[in-house]
């Protein structure tokens, strides 16, 4: 096997599970010190959705997308993209229940709480958009059929950046959006005596670093780039003569 | 001319208006909100220094260092690395200033505020860490003679992606900071309501996005890549006879 391909897959199982730790702390975080998931009802706590979803969804998910396709290299690249937008979509869809519940934290409570007044706030929101417009930008130029060879070509070294700018946007507002909580909510004993809620604060960020850093690092390293494989273009010609 | 370059022109002088928009701006929050700039006499002022020196050394000098490379593509390579050393070695010094400035401003205060409990300490010091650590490895590998040519060609995209990584590190810590000030000393009229110097800091917080977004693509497009000129391999050649 290419050696290259050995320290992919380690990097790659560590990425995992650095994903997945990131993920339990965060569900630990808000159910040990912040009284777990609640509906509308409870707008204060029905706020713990926001961290949540928007790890699972805005930082998990979109960073396992941008991963397939040097995680599963053999596939053919139509199922490839294919699984690209499905996974996105997860991740819109997470993304924006996250947003409502946020608002929803906002305005529900008594007195309301202002909306986007945040440089979190004013972030995370271009984060979103730009994943969105990428989605729909990467869903013309390389899933619809029509548009030409030579556009998708010179489209793909925009997607490709823009997708992980939006990517590394998202986990900065994250880092934000931790900050927050972290100084609005962990008040006795107080954030800056370093309780366990603190430093569980501090540790999600750090895994929120760890498992960006690995991600960028995995999909711009040259040489775990896919390569074509022969179904490619077999299975491009034949599906274009069936379609 | 080469078209890349032209465009490579355009948004290296948007990069550079962006990054002194955002000292100036940066200068304006704390001269015309937080009393500007004091010494020890005054922990809470002295603080200022903080985010401006960062804003300068860490932010500023960090990405131009970097983008040497790309602006200054005709000059020989060996003033290009002593240049990027030297610009490194002023980013550093202005870093550990900031550095001291924010520890004075924690110990001096009455009572004491503690030091390093927030995730914005965590993370801004992991940079300056990653920098330094940066700065010795690149001193060994590319500037100190006698290295292998082997040892240095697969160092070099390590280099690259542990120097871009520590500058996004830096701007995501300068955003927590950003988030972290705002929310602790713009009290009245309060954040949440958005008053000039709420609105300051999130126009800060975008020029910082903008500015390493910027940086990172003038850096990382490879059409815009510097190509050897004959004078580095006549003068390397030229300079080991004399050495």
């Amino acid at each position: 096997m290419d050696p290259a391909l050995i320290n992919f897959k380690v990097l790659y199982v560590l990425t995992q599970l650095c994903g997945l730790t990131m993920i339990v702390l965060v569900a630990t975080w808000i159910g040990q010190h912040f009284g777990g998931l609640a509906g509308t009802s409870n707008p204060g706590v029905e706020f713990n959705w926001h961290p949540l979803f928007m790890t699972i969804g805005f930082i998990y998910l979109y960073g396992n997308s941008i991963l397939i396709y040097r995680g599963f290299r053999t596939t053919r690249k139509k199922t490839l993209k294919l699984t690209h937008a499905g996974i996105h979509m997860g991740a819109f869809i997470l993304t924006v229940i996250a947003l409502k519940t946020v608002f929803d934290s906002h305005n529900l409570a008594n007195p309301p709480i202002p909306n986007m007044y945040s440089l979190h706030s004013w972030l995370g929101l271009s984060a979103v958009i730009v994943f969105s417009l990428q989605y729909v930008a990467g869903f013309v130029a390389f899933l619809a059929p029509g548009l030409r060879e030579n556009y998708r070509i010179a489209m793909m070294p925009l997607h490709i950046y823009f997708g992980l700018f939006g990517f590394v946007l998202a986990i900065a507002s994250a880092l934000m959006g931790i900050t927050e909580k972290a100084i609005f909510a962990i008040k006795t004993p107080a954030y800056s005596t370093l309780p366990p809620a603190g430093v569980l604060a501090n540790v999600i960020g750090v895994m929120y670093v760890v498992f960006g850093a690995l991600v960028v690092y995995l999909a711009t390293e040259p040489s775990y780039k896919r390569k074509p494989i022969p179904e490619d273009t077999a299975l491009l010609n034949s599906s274009s003569v069936n379609e």
